[in-house]
């Protein structure tokens, strides 16, 4: 098949360095961060507000994409998964997904809740979260 | 920044064949649609049941990537918004988000509910929905 080029939008400023010991899921206890968007993609934030639920994706530039089936949250005690069931930041194409919330716009930083990317990861979309204010 | 490459795990096959026409979320009547996966990459499926959620990603090749500014849903009475606050599939990278419900496993060929993506929309990963079935 053919290859698709992408190109990052931004990138996360996060006090997480270390994938070993950084959370799982955003909700065990993941700081909040920095994303920074790059000037020529600016103008496509518009109408983003503090308080919005998004979906970030990112690319985990540190996973290994050879990896097609791992042990659930790397507990040896649980049998091996497929990846496609699992968050496993390992898989073909490590793209994270993360819902978190908007504290924070200044001008192309945009401060999240709860982010368990690691500094630096690129990040390639931002979605609104569905079923609120609307349809978008 | 660099640039990402991303090679397809599989490809929809769907009657949805025209942008223009196609429902714009899943659950605004889009159809059932066949998820057929590489060879290469089956064993990343293992786990996945009839009856789970999962969230697919896909590479929405139709979709215009020079786009930073659209009116929602495509509706001119509605003011003009930034692409990462709408789920416009024109977008610098655009990557599309369902969150369908697997119905049928054959093989290669997994069947999902309501599917809005067109027939031949490469397909970039899969993961769980979290909060079913415990953490993975």
């Amino acid at each position: 098949m053919e290859r698709i080029e992408l190109s990052p939008i931004g990138v996360v400023e996060s006090p997480l360095t270390d994938r070993a010991t950084a959370p799982k899921q955003g909700d065990e206890g993941a700081p909040d961060a920095w994303l920074v968007f790059q000037e020529e993609v600016l103008e496509g934030l518009d109408g983003i507000r503090a308080g919005d639920e998004v979906i970030v994706l990112t690319w985990l530039d540190r996973a290994h994409r050879d990896v097609l089936r791992v042990h659930p949250r790397d507990d040896l005690t649980r049998a091996e998964q497929g990846v496609f069931n699992t968050r496993s930041p390992d898989r073909p194409n490590p793209i994270g997904h993360h819902v978190v919330e908007v504290v924070a716009i200044d001008g192309p930083r945009v401060r999240v809740r709860n982010l368990e990317a690691l500094d630096a990861t690129p990040i390639l979309d931002v979605k609104p979260v569905l079923g609120r204010r609307g349809q978008r």
